[in-house]
C-alpha cells in the first residue's frame, strides 16, 4: 500500500460511510421527500462508472469505496421510492 | 487522455452533476429537513480527501470532479443550515 492508497482508502471510507446516516435517517423518519430523485439516480450511475474506472486503472481504494457506495445509493433510492407519498 | 481518463471524467461529471438537482430542489422548496447533516459533513470531508488523493496520484479526473463536488457539497450544507427550522 502506497501513501496515496491510504489517502484514497480514508477518502473512500468517508464518502461511503457518509451515506449510512442518510439511510438511518430515512429508515427512522420514513420520509425522504426533500431528497432529489434526480440526484440519486445520476449519482448511482456515476458511482457505477467510478467502479469501472477503478477496475480499468487497477485502483483498489476506488474499487472498494465505489462498490459499497453503489449499494448504499441504490438502497437510498429504493427507500425513497418505498416511502414516497 | 487515456480511455481510463475518459471513463473517470464521465464518472466525475455524473457524481458531481448529481448534486446540482439537489441544490435546485432545496433552493426551490426552501426545505432540506430530510437530508442528513451527518451525511453532508462526512461527505464533504471525504471529498476533500479525494481531492488530495487526486493531487498525490496526479489524476486529472479525480482532481476536477472533486473540486466541483466540494463546492456543491458545501453549498448544500450551507443551504440546509440556512433553511433549518
Amino acid at each position: 500500500m502506497t501513501s496515496a492508497d491510504w489517502i484514497g482508502l480514508l477518502a473512500g471510507t468517508l464518502t461511503t460511510a457518509a451515506f449510512v446516516p442518510q439511510v438511518i435517517k430515512i429508515w427512522r423518519t420514513k420520509h425522504a421527500g426533500d431528497l432529489s430523485t434526480y440526484m440519486f439516480v445520476i449519482f448511482t450511475v456515476g458511482v457505477a462508472l467510478w467502479l469501472w474506472f477503478g477496475v480499468v486503472t487497477a485502483s483498489l481504494p476506488v474499487i472498494v469505496a465505489n462498490s459499497v457506495t453503489l449499494v448504499l445509493s441504490v438502497l437510498i433510492l429504493a427507500m425513497k421510492f418505498h416511502y414516497r407519498k
